[in-house]
Parts: C-alpha cells; sequence; structure tokens
C-alpha cells in the first residue's frame, strides 16, 4: 500500500467503491442524512447542481409545449386505489398521513384528530393528476394537455443511499393526455429523447435508449421507455423513464373526451420522471480518486479565484486584480447562464486548491505576484492531473473560456463512452454470461462485469431466473436491438433480439 | 341593475369582494379547489406566476449572500418540542404521519407499519433546519450561515380559500445564524427589506414595512418584522415576515460555536418567508371587475397576438405575420426574461378577448388584413378601458415595448398607491375609529374601513379587546411611527407611537 500514489479519496473506487461513493459526496459537501430516517439533506453544493438540471430540462419541457403547474401533496387512499396494478406498486412504500393535529398526552404530544379518510404522501401523481384531467378535459379540443410538476415525492425505503435512494427525493413528473394512441406513443418516446439528449449533453454521461421488460415496468403502464447509464463500477443506473399508460389511467380516473367524429372516447395518456437521482449517476459516471468531477455545463460553479500572497502589503494587490478578474468573468455568458466564480481567500496552504479539487469545479485558477506582474494566471482542469497546471495570459484566458470549458465537457463525455464501451460486451454462449457477472480474481477485476448484449428469448421465467442467480437485470431491450441473434442466452430457445444485462442500482 | 355596465366578473367588487376573489381565479384559470381537503391545484397560469415570483426574490436572496439548500419533508415530534412556544404555535394544525405502509384490510387498503415515533409535515423548519446548523457550525469562522429552502409545507386549515390560506402552500423560508446580536439583527431588517422591494417593484403593491406586537409574532421568535399591504375591499394582507429568534432556537437546537476569543456562545439567528399567499395578494390588489391586472413584471405572459381573419384566403397571411410578429417580440430581453407571447388563433369572436382581459395579460395586439397593409397592430392595454384601442406602427411598437410595459407596471403600481393613501386615515378618537371600522352604508362604503393610524399604548389588553370588539388588529408598528401621538385610541392611558389597525387576511 504503502507505493501507491496519494489520493484525496480513501478509499479509493478500486478499494471499495461504495463507500468512496459517500466520501467524495462528503468531501465535496453535497449532502448528509438527516435526522429522519431516509431523508437527506442537500447542501448548498449539491442543490445548486439539481438546480442546473431544473434549468436545463425546464427548457426542454417547454419547448415541446409542456406547461408546469402544481398539484397536492397528500393523495386519498381511494385515489391510489383506482388502478389496481398501480397501488400494488407502491403499498409498500408509502408514508401515510392519520392525523391532523398534535395533542398534550401524558407523556408530551400526541397525534389527535384522526381523518376519516388517510391520505398518503404521493410516491408519484397520476391518480390525484389523472382526476384534475379528467375534469380539464372535455373535447378533443382540450388535448393534448402537457402538463409537468417540479415536486417532492416520498417512497418508503429501507436501505437508503444519498441521491441513489432516499425516502423522500425532488423530481418532475410529466403528465400527458392525447386523443389517440399514436399521439402519446410518439410523446412517450419524444420525452424519453429529452431525458437522453438532457443527460448525455449536460451530464456528459452516455445512455441506452431502449424499453423495460414487463417485469420493470412502471406499475399500471403499458410500456416504460428509458434510458440506462453505466457507472463506473460498471453497474447501470435508470437515468429516466416514460411511460406509456395506455388508457388505463384513463379508465381508473375517467379521462373521457368528445371526439371530432362526436363519439365519447378514453384518453390516452403518457407520465415521465427524472430525480435528484440524477446527481448520484453524476458523481458515479465521473467522479475520481480525488473526488467529485463535475461536467461544466451542470457544475455548482465553474471557476475558482484563489488569490495566492505571502507579504501583507501583496495582499490588496492580489485581491484587487482578483475581483476585477472574477468581474470580467461573471459578465460572460455560456449557455444557459453566465460563468460562476467562485474567490477563495482563506488562508490555508496547499490544502485550499485540494478541496476545490474534491469539490469538481472544471477550473482552479491561482494568482499570485508573479501572475499579475505577467497579467497572467496559473490554471488547473478538474480533468487533467492536478498537477499539470498552465501559466496563461489573462486577457487569452479570457477570451477562451468558453471554448475550453465546452472542450472539458466534451473530454467528461468522451472518457464516460470509452469507458462503456469498453465494458460493454456482446455475449452467445451461456458459460461466458455467468463468468461475465460473477465477481472474480481482483487484479483483473476489469472481465468481470459490465453490460451484456446477449439474446433473449422474451420470456419472464428465464428473466426471473438469470436475476435470481446472478442479480443481473434486463435493463432494456434497447430500441436500435440487434434481430435474429441466437439462442437465448438463459433457456437457448430461439430469441429474436439482443438485449442490454447487467447488475443495477 | 340593468343600467350597470356590464362587466366581465360577476358579482363586482362591489357586489361581494370574497366571491369576485373566486371568480377571477376561476376566470383566469389560475388555481381550483382539489379533492384533497384544503389543498390547491396551481394551474399554468397561477403557476407562471409562482415561478416569476421565485426567480425574482431567489435573485435578490443571492445577491446578498444567500444559498439554496434542501431539507427534509418531515419533522420528528422530539425535535418540533424543543421550543415550547414554537410547537404551542403549530400543534393544532400539523399533518402527522403515523404509518409506512399499506396493507389489505377487510374493506380494502390499510395503513400498516407503524412508525415509532410520528413524523410531522413541516409545518415550518426552523427546529430540522437548526438541528444541522447545530452540526455544521463549529467556529466563529463558519458564520455567518446564510441558507434558503424553497419548499411545499403544511398547516391544517379547516377554512381555506385559494392562495390565501391553504393547508398546503409553496414558500421559501430563509434562515440564518451569525456570531453576534447585531449582524442577526441587521440581516432580518435586510431581508425584510428584500421582500419590501420586491413586492413593490415586481407586484406593484406599496407595503407598509414594521414590527408586529407580541400577540402577533412567530411562535419562538424575539421579533417579528413584516410588510404589510392594502387590498381593494381595505383590508390588510401581510406579505411577508423575517423574524429575529435571538438565540431561543439556537438554545433549543444547540446551535453554539467557539468565538474569536475561544469563548463557546450561542449563535443568533434568523428566519423570514414568503409563499403563494402573494398571489392572491396579487389578485386582491389589482384585479377589476373584468378579472386579473397582472403588472408586466410578475406576468405569466406579456403579450397576446389575436389574428383576425374572415375568408380563408386571409389566413396564411395573418398567421404568417403573426408568427414573424412572436419571434421578433421574443427576441427582446424585458428585465429578467424575455418577452413572453402567446398566441391565440381560436375562431371564437369577441369572447376571445375578453378570455385575454380576464386573464389580465398586459397587451393584447390584434393583427388583421387591414393592419397588416399599414404595417401596424392594434393595441390593447389591461390597464386601460377595454374599449381603448390604439393603431400603432409595428416597428414601433416593438421599439416602445419595453417602455410600454414599465408603463403599465409603474401606473398600476401607482394606483394602488393612490388607493392605499385615500384609505389610510389618522384617526385620535375612539369613537371615530370604531365608526372607521364598523361595517355601514353599502352606498358610501368608502368612508368605513381601510389602515387607521391610531396611538397605542403598547398594552395586549387594549390590543386584544379591539380585536374582540371589532376584529381589528395591529398589523404593525411602522419603523416609521409618529412618536408621542396622544391618548391611546382604546383606554385613553398615554400613548408613545401611532400604530397601524386593520381588518386583515
Amino acid at each position: 500500500m504503502t507505493s501507491k500514489p496519494k489520493t484525496a479519496i480513501s478509499p479509493t473506487r478500486a478499494e471499495d467503491y461504495p463507500e468512496w461513493y459517500q466520501q467524495v459526496i462528503k468531501a465535496a459537501d453535497m449532502a448528509e442524512k438527516s435526522p429522519v430516517r431516509g431523508c437527506m439533506i442537500i447542501k448548498p453544493w449539491g442543490y445548486a447542481i439539481w438546480e442546473n438540471i431544473v434549468r436545463g430540462l425546464d427548457r426542454m419541457f417547454r419547448a415541446t409545449g409542456v406547461k408546469n403547474a402544481y398539484f397536492p401533496l397528500f393523495i386519498p387512499l381511494s385515489f391510489l386505489e383506482k388502478e389496481a396494478e398501480h397501488v400494488e406498486g407502491f403499498a409498500k412504500e408509502c408514508a401515510v398521513v392519520s392525523h391532523h393535529r398534535l395533542e398534550q398526552g401524558e407523556d408530551g404530544l400526541v397525534p389527535a384528530g384522526r381523518l376519516q379518510e388517510p391520505l398518503v404522501v404521493r410516491p408519484t401523481s397520476e391518480t390525484i393528476i389523472g382526476d384534475a384531467f379528467s375534469k380539464w378535459i372535455n373535447s378533443y379540443r382540450d388535448l393534448p394537455l402537457l402538463i409537468n410538476q417540479w415536486a417532492n415525492v416520498v417512497r418508503w425505503e429501507m436501505r437508503t443511499r444519498l441521491f441513489l435512494r432516499t425516502s423522500e427525493f425532488l423530481w418532475q413528473e410529466g403528465h400527458t393526455a392525447h386523443a389517440t394512441k399514436e399521439e402519446a406513443g410518439a410523446r412517450t418516446r419524444q420525452m424519453l429523447d429529452v431525458y437522453a439528449r438532457f443527460v448525455e449533453e449536460y451530464l456528459a454521461i452516455p445512455v441506452i435508449r431502449g424499453v423495460k421488460t414487463r417485469a420493470e415496468t412502471f406499475p399500471g403502464a403499458v410500456e416504460t421507455q428509458c434510458i440506462e447509464a453505466m457507472m463506473q463500477d460498471r453497474k447501470a443506473l435508470q437515468a429516466g423513464t416514460s411511460h406509456f399508460l395506455g388508457q388505463n389511467f384513463a379508465r381508473a380516473s375517467g379521462i373521457k373526451f368528445q371526439s371530432r367524429e362526436e363519439t365519447e372516447e378514453y384518453a390516452w395518456t403518457t407520465s415521465w420522471g427524472a430525480s435528484t437521482r440524477l446527481i448520484g449517476g453524476l458523481i458515479m459516471a465521473h467522479g475520481d480518486d480525488d473526488g467529485l468531477v463535475l461536467p461544466p455545463k451542470i457544475a455548482s460553479s465553474h471557476v475558482v479565484l484563489l488569490p495566492i500572497y505571502r507579504k501583507p502589503d501583496e495582499k490588496s494587490e492580489v485581491m484587487a486584480y482578483t475581483e476585477k478578474l472574477a468581474k470580467r468573468l461573471r459578465a460572460i455568458p455560456y449557455h444557459d447562464r453566465s460563468i460562476e466564480v467562485e474567490i477563495d481567500d482563506r488562508e490555508m496552504g496547499g490544502a485550499r486548491g485540494w478541496e476545490w479539487i474534491k469539490k469538481g469545479i472544471p477550473l482552479r485558477v491561482e494568482i499570485g505576484p508573479r501572475d499579475i506582474a505577467a497579467d497572467s494566471v496559473f490554471v488547473g482542469r478538474r480533468d487533467l492531473p492536478s498537477r499539470k497546471k498552465e501559466s496563461v495570459p489573462t486577457d487569452q484566458f479570457l477570451a477562451g473560456i468558453s471554448e475550453l470549458l465546452d472542450e472539458i465537457q466534451d473530454n467528461i463525455f468522451q472518457k464516460a463512452l470509452r469507458f462503456r464501451k469498453k465494458h460493454t460486451v456482446a455475449i452467445n454462449d451461456t458459460g461466458a454470461f455467468y463468468d461475465f457477472f460473477t465477481p472474480g480474481n481482483l487484479e483483473k477485476p476489469e472481465i468481470h462485469g459490465g453490460f451484456a448484449l446477449a439474446p433473449w428469448c422474451g420470456s419472464s421465467e428465464c428473466e426471473t431466473r438469470l436475476k435470481a442467480d446472478l442479480r443481473v437485470t434486463i435493463r432494456c431491450i434497447p430500441f436500435d436491438k440487434k434481430q435474429t441473434t441466437g439462442p437465448c442466452i438463459h433457456c437457448g430457445a430461439p430469441a429474436d433480439q439482443q438485449v442490454v444485462f447487467a447488475k443495477a442500482y
């Protein structure tokens, strides 16, 4: 161990990936567990990422005609029961509100004012929004109805992990209603494509688009489409889902309309969501053994300025130069915002730079008396090794910073893409498939696990069996799947599709 | 009644103000009651106003160094109990979560998985955020800590009214911790001033800044500062509050720090909030008998384009001109966003224009073949009578639209200011005070009610008595109060301050 290069995060990814993940979040000061079971506190450095996700996705939604609205936090129990599969899917993880006040009891306050009908804290809002839609929609002229909600939801979890699986999380849920099956189907795919574009272009994470198997379909949906990303432990993370609900929820909630032909029809609906889980994916896709690595387009901030001075009389000159540089940087537009700048003038030596490396900020800029004399800055990039810093004339740095950030963004994406390609393998042999997913020799961990593209006969029995044997699931049936691929990887029956298998979060 | 001019909203403000309020919301399609007791659904036209409030306030908060974060929806009962006055203030209106799943019972699903400690859905977050602060703060170097949260909160209400009083509402709550009493005091006032500036500059509602009496102080606070606005029924609406919490919550939550002098001290904290209630205030301050009137800086949208054509062959020309105009308008920046444009090409005659009047959009622009021939547009302003429309050359309209919107914004503010001045009266005589607040002759309603500036001795007994007699409360002790004003309006004892009395929402 002594010869191993020192890293800012301990353990390293190779040593203990799950613990590395927790340590990265802690070192970057992004979030922490709260005293409320399963709920997290999202701290400013983590929340800023969420705000950037919200801004980016929201603009994309609007461009497709979607409007935002807000629906109640609580859902009456009777609403949840309207769709049988749906309630079955969520009953085991519902926070239930039973009382509406507190009274002084013998040992302190106790719940009082029992509700006639218990309320469930929304795990998702299909049923309550469906009820509203049934009132808002009368005629084909009211369609399509395209609504999105940014909200908190609660799904009671026993085993939680920051961002990835928490009892309360933040998300958006889109809900649309259409006059025809075709239009609803097209919208389902359109929103999946929005997610794919956003996750690739903003979060710099390459994704595979496809359809979930029946077993993995959203409770109550006809079809669930998803995007799947590979993390650095080669497990899959579902990064967004778009559901074609057919007429299931329209029937459950009575969403009917008078057609052009004056017949009464049930509407066709969709729903689609993405959540704070994306931040977990961001950490696991790009972080390294020195901590978080933030793609510039989603970064909490772009640049930290680190003034350096030894003598007190240098301080005012260095600080003045720093403030002026910050002002010039903040005036530069960068995609959907301006360059965001931190100034860190704490006197704490080399530890200061490492703090910002751990926080994943794309650019670190040191400014000392010698830099000022040369009218230049000393720039470190988070996507390059920490020692590889470069002196750049200040004007040149300012003129080129947008291109530089775009270059970093692209570097991070390409690295993740290379990683995924390296660990995505077509497998047709059952033995090789089992080998691929059996944790093996630690000296050569790279040959075990990843995405396996393998033929599947379509039977849920094979799917269940592989899950039981290897804890591997079918992540999706990709839209661009290979047809006629040979015998099913499990049962050997003829399979006409190659699907993506992986262990998953 | 037959000679009365027809209005778009029935009843009028004079006929039935509370019902007028509900009808304005309905006609503008802003919000509606939900099937969940006391919770509302905020529809897109209403929610867009909230999004504009969020953007405007958020930018002002950031400019003072505040950062956003997110804390749990649930608060353990034991946390709420830490501050005695605080729990007393909220116990009667808490939604209590008692179970974490649902099970099949004899007559359908029933709550199961009882929680060991009940959780309260946050009515406000001082206690849970205080707990986090106690962990985050160790030294004076960690101070000030300036945090804001955008969130939903729940206060169970028996009598609800859309936007003004709902069981669930959206808000922001700022929470700060400081090393000194003076700094916390200054922050309390700084954030109140942010609210005042925002409400006056964006919502175009003039406000009075001041301090609440002890009886009206936030449960657990040392002092509550507030801004109070006058509605068109001359009642007051509290539009934002900023609380100086002293060391009360710091003691309750253990927020301690090591001072520069190496002593251990409790921090001084503040909290401050504004909510979707502001939208209710907006409606009641500016709406008229034709519906909503939106100040441009906060409007859901700025301009609606209304293409007009009679013959089918005119349609393509008119629509092309309309689309081009929309594109040019959307490229014009207006304060913190761009000009937002609606196009309404529904074929529904004159009713179409009225729909947009009821929705309060600042500008209506009609475009017909004759306008196009003259390269002009026919413009109606929401702040002027609906018939007073004007033909304006299109280029001139485009060049002047920002100034025009600013003029409308100012008009709306000045009108509200005139109204408040007209209905704010200094009263020193007890009889006149009782007359002022006694509902009187409907033919001259303008002489009854409004803001009464009257001397108060400072006794809560007088305050309680006036409330019991007249349902009038002290809205605030204004910062710019008159000193030495004569005998208390209730008891006649010497009073050294003139305070604002009013009936209130």
